[in-house]
């Protein structure tokens, strides 16, 4: 995911795109592996998608798609391919439809793709959604951008992940070693270890998944099994 | 700033560190050019950290700095810097004071440093903040995230941004071209325009901002000179 916006660099506006989208991926199935959030620069924006779009199956652009002078993730995009910008007639209609006839130019930038673009139609949201190549444009406002992912998700759904949890009232350091055993013999666990200050019931969140759900629940009751009972406060999931 | 952590690509946990770095940043003047979120892997961490470090001035990492296996930061800021992973004295005998003498392995993970580290003191958090050349090296924990930088921000100060806002009631696309006219007379001006779904008061918020505190007044005096008097909401800042 490319985040495009010098609000979020300044910490003007928190972004929450990228918490969504991780969300919404990892119910797919979907591995989240990069999210970058850059300044509204072409340049900037266009080495970022390039190298997410050579790096990863696909690549998602939060903001930088209205009509004003820093929208440029379009210009970034297509100067990632090397591609010109063009109007999409398409879009163009759209626009006419929303703002009458001949509409000012900032309406027609908003019209603009990286030549070549693929439009996905079928969001419950009045504007088509730019794919080019990999790469899914979206908009930074959260209320569009989530309703486009939701649109967009089952595209991308793939075998799930599941997921168990534990809690656990003693320190990350002193379980370190548990879960090293555990890990030994389950290789293939994605195990994760949060400490939590201050909560009143546990102190590390540990979460074990995998796409293999025999290979979760045999990890897990072998994690248990190597810890004192007292370490733990339940298990969930 | 470069975030390490599966749990929040795989949005399990949602990141405050970066919204709170970006906002600490901006009020000491400084400006944050990009966020990369990566995952717990040694190789994908260095290769974060060490374009970073060559292409800004200062990198904050967040995360990963724990005694579990998921924590591979100082791991992974060893081998951007082609560096060996060391055990630092004083932080082992930081931990013997938490931990008693000769602690379990877990615990002295937490002693390693990329060689040639600095520590810098005088947090008022227990734990001194490991830096490496340019490389601060901060926890994912929030708590501890903002009291490290609160105690460390007075080093980055620099001259301060002057900001001015605008609320407008029309939309984006109508007001675009007083934008440009205005960023024409003040090519260095930074001008956000951020459109607000459904807000009773207004469409847009821009913000005019320069280090040069006479630059903004100056601009916002054209900005507001060029548009429909009926436009503006109102101005803060």
């Amino acid at each position: 995911m490319v985040v495009i916006g010098n609000e979020i660099l300044s910490g003007k506006i928190t972004d929450s795109n990228s918490a969504f989208l991780a969300r919404e991926l990892r119910n797919l199935g979907v591995s989240l592996e990069r999210i970058t959030v850059v300044p509204d620069e072409i340049d900037v924006v266009a080495d970022a998608v390039s190298y997410c779009s050579e790096q990863f199956d696909f690549v998602f652009t939060s903001g930088g798609i209205g009509p004003t002078h820093d929208d440029v993730t379009i210009d970034g995009v297509a100067r990632a391919f090397g591609v010109a910008v063009i109007e999409h007639p398409s879009l163009r209609r759209t626009i006419e439809e929303h703002a009458g006839a001949d509409p000012p130019g900032a309406y027609l930038k908003m019209a603009q793709v990286p030549e070549g673009s693929e439009l996905v139609e079928g969001d419950k949201v009045p504007f088509a959604t730019v794919k080019f190549r990999n790469v899914y444009v979206l908009p930074g406002i959260p209320e569009i951008f989530e309703a486009k992912v939701r649109a967009l998700c089952e595209r991308f759904r793939t075998r799930p992940y599941h997921i168990r949890e534990v809690l656990v009232r003693e320190a990350e350091a002193d379980i370190a070693p548990y879960l090293n055993a555990t890990l030994a013999a389950f290789p293939d666990l994605l195990l994760g270890s949060y400490p939590k200050l201050s909560h009143p019931d546990y102190r590390v969140r540990l979460t074990l998944e995998s796409k293999d759900e025999g290979y979760v629940e045999r990890a897990l009751e072998d994690l248990i099994g190597r810890m004192p009972a007292k370490y733990v406060v339940r298990t969930t999931g």
